[in-house]
């Protein structure tokens, strides 16, 4: 096996999410959706290791791997199958169908582990020099053909693995500032903090194994958003390292100093840079967390109770929505959910962390505007939300595994706008799927609320035909259409990568694409980060 | 007099802030200061009538000022010499003084009032082709230069003001957004929204008479950020004229759909583009608002105080903390002031805005927090701070015609850092006036909290010399140095126009500034957008 960094947290498996003995059996239950409500006929089948999945061959000039593999010494570079293969795709359902089989994959000539700001700044300046496609490499979990660079006309691709660089730099506790570095995955970087007394507050469905630079470079939002805020809201320094040079940004919470330039690279997708430092904005490790269920008798009843105190408090920590068909399914009633009928309601989920005085008096602010607004407590509810919270990729395997194609996707506007786009998404995607003969399972949540809108979230299930990946596309396309069509931004926190690159440059229009062509060639003017992903009329 | 379009609202005054009646006669104790403990020697005077002050002639071309004139129409564009006096300068101390005297001043060549979006365009397309320089133009109150661009190598200048713009164009009460238009001065902003129960909550010190697209061109910080957050906080989207066309950002309150563009044109001040329209989230009119003022033994044990409340909350509306000297004045005993003493301990107002009950839970949380932290309750600080909320650039006013310079500057660090940066400004400033015979009354207040940090504003009076701007130069030039050094950031809510541009420069450093250069240049090929302000490296 390659020379690959190692840490006592587990990594994605090669073929799914993480660890495969977490990926669940599926209920009888929904076994029968599956084949009786959706007509799923087999099995998909994926290989039985790494070595069984093709690649496109290496193309790297013998001389440049070898400067790149000085410059971050012969233990921390590896051009092996193996780990090619584990670099070759983020965690998309379509992604994951292509590891599963398919022509050779593109996938990463050389992975590179660098272990300081400096070797990153050298690497980037060989690559600049020597033309090679970079993709900087987080936790390896991007849904939108983040980790997928377009290559041609370029001598080869490295990945820059920042997994190395995972050091608690230095905690700023009179300011509640900490310097971390961007390869820290989510566990880790809380267990180095919550040593201290500390945590971030970031945990989205990906915690498990995404990293803070990929936290940073995606805007990521996690699932108590509400209370510790979006993940560039709690960045408040980055140093970042491009083939132009390092910026360092970032000398205060806030400034009248000219554009926040921080807000340029958060959400740059590696595209611009590479992040090499978070300074990022802390809190004591709550003495108390508590989630409970909350039932509406609609998805309407239920959005305006999270609008009630999005916009006017208390605002708890997590606040998110199921609607009918999200419910049912939670509630273990497929067959209510194949009928479309919402016999359940919708189920909300609203936590509170913080001191334990805080949560009280939060949490019976926040409760007398639930119940105002026709909510009843339902409190297992709650558990069972906590219980689950980052499950959900796993039971995406199992579904795969017998034969679904399950993908979810998702948008956010502004409040008189939501209901439309949810409209026109469920819509879209219904009928892209219908008239290919699947008719599918919509689900939908609100995750994440602000006083001017909210996001929607949908997960997406049928009988997978003998082309997924194609299968998925029209329904992909037209729910991109669907959303900018209604109004909606084309991700929450998904991001855009490569498989949003169209709408997104519908939604910015020009000259916004100019603006971030420029700022692309300032600072790398060779092309050669993440070519392909985010920026409007790159390479395609 | 020229044609002007009118408003019910008051202009600023020619010579200085707003409605001379206004401005205060000073009591015997601060003439008492100024004559015995500061060593002011005579009155500076001033014109009597704008005809009396200097300017440059005009030099824009007559085919090019017919141009112009078309595109606004006849009525909306002049050349007379008020109009050009008005629009010469902002309201820093050197700018006023600059006004009372001296040689010809710079001033725009004609000053044009466009009606849409469109006729912003216009201009700005004729401009560029013609190369004549532009100065946006809103409120007049900017304190950094930013109304006094470079213009060599240009046609001429010419001042494009937004205050014909000034509609409510939308609302959206269940996202509760509002669509506003650019030339809004603060009080007209609110009484369109208060008509419809709303307020944006944004109420910096320049309120009587900045605008909503100056608010947003300099990332203005209102006296209730803490509360209603800042101005680049409540901006979900802007519409934008560039010379290379027009953009519209935002469609979502927060979005992962690449970097925040918004962000770029905040704090852009007039560089690269000209806000048209902004959408702002709105909130109901507050039920009930309540100040009280707080005494705490010293500026570390108020600054912990409000640490502790930025952290950990309630945080409440208002939150302010003048220090010992500032305290002094306050209390109308200037002779502790001039001998350093600090007897009166230090004051903090803090203040609660919103429905009743939401403002007494959260008034109970914050004085149980303040009391803990050592503060004594001083109810009439509280009415005494609202009474004279925008008072604070009349009384300067009168300090000049008394003799007095008398001049502001701010900052914001993280918390560990704001001692540092108080002493180090403070030391700097000191010296820089007492070296040349003038020892300075120096005040503090920090006025803004974040978790991370918070910002601090300086007042310095001491006697003027004969050439007070040159004499105060270098006391701004040792209060930028020391900022920098010490690790504050060289605006918080002023901005960074022409005065500041050499300290900002150092702070984003390179390519940090080629981000910017690159951007400009892609937006404003001709460079004719308030050139030598703000951009890194653009004309000095």
């Amino acid at each position: 096996m390659a020379p690959r960094p190692t840490d006592p947290y587990p990594e994605l498996s090669w073929w799914g999410w993480g660890d495969p003995d977490q990926v669940p059996q599926l209920p009888d239950s929904v076994r029968t959706l599956l084949s009786d409500g959706l007509g799923v006929r087999g099995p998909i089948g994926r290989p039985r290791s790494p070595s069984e999945v093709p690649l496109v061959a290496p193309r790297l000039a013998g001389e440049v791997a070898a400067q790149l593999t000085d410059t971050v010494g012969a233990a921390h570079a590896t051009g092996e199958h193996e780990a090619r293969v584990r670099h070759a795709r983020g965690r998309s359902t379509p992604d994951l169908l292509r590891l599963r089989g398919g022509d050779p994959l593109a996938a990463p000539d050389l992975v590179l582990w660098p272990g300081s700001h400096e070797e990153v700044l050298a690497l980037l300046w060989i690559c600049s020099q020597e033309r090679v496609a970079v993709v900087p490499f987080g936790g390896g979990t991007s849904v939108v053909g983040g980790l997928d660079p377009e290559t041609t006309g370029f001598a080869g691709l490295v990945a820059v693995d920042l997994r190395r660089m995972n050091a608690l730099v230095s905690l700023d506790e009179e300011s509640r500032l900490a310097e971390l570095e961007p390869g820290l995955r989510g566990p880790q970087a809380e267990e180095l903090l919550a040593a201290r007394g500390y945590t971030i507050g970031h945990f989205p469905q990906s915690f498990e194994y995404a990293t803070l630079g990929g936290f940073a470079a995606a805007r990521s939002s996690g699932q108590a958003s509400a209370g510790y805020g979006r993940f560039d809201e709690v960045v408040m320094g980055l140093k970042v390292a491009t083939p132009a040079g390092s910026l360092v940004l970032g000398r205060a919470p806030k400034s009248a100093a000219g554009p926040d330039l921080r807000q340029l690279f958060l959400g740059s997708e590696g595209t611009l840079g590479v992040i090499t430092s978070l300074t990022v904005q802390v809190r004591p490790v709550p003495e108390r967390r508590v989630y409970s269920g909350w039932r509406f008798g609609s998805f309407a009843e239920g959005t305006a109770a999270l609008r009630r105190l999005a916009q006017d408090g208390p605002v708890p920590t997590v606040l998110r929505l199921s609607d009918e068909a999200e419910t049912a399914l939670n509630l273990a009633r497929p067959a209510e959910l194949a009928q479309g009928a919402g016999a359940g309601g919708c189920l909300a989920v609203v936590g509170y962390e913080g001191a334990e005085t805080a949560v009280e008096a939060r949490r019976a602010g926040a409760e007398s505007v639930l119940r105002a607004m026709g909510g009843e407590p339902d409190p297992e509810a709650g558990q069972a939300w906590e219980r689950d919270r980052y499950r959900g990729p796993y039971l995406r395997d199992a579904l795969l595994d017998a034969g679904a194609l399950v993908e979810t996707l998702e948008t956010v506007a502004f409040w008189s706008r939501l209901p439309n786009v949810k409209e026109a998404v469920t819509s879209a995607v219904r009928e892209a799927l219908s008239a290919q003969g699947t008719p599918p399972v919509i689900l939908c949540h609100v995750s994440h609320v602000y006083p001017s809108g909210a996001s929607l979230y949908f997960t997406v299930g049928c009988a997978a035909l003998d082309d997924p990946v194609a299968q998925w596309q029209l329904a992909k396309a037209a729910a991109g259409d669907a959303i900018e069509g209604s109004g909606g931004s084309i991700s929450h926190h998904h991001g855009v990568g490569r498989d949003h690159l169209r709408w997104y440059q519908q939604e910015i229009g020009e000259p916004a694409g100019a603006i971030l062509r420029a700022v692309k060639t300032q600072l790398d003017p060779a092309g050669i980060l993440n070519p392909g992903i985010l920026i409007p009329g790159g390479p395609k």
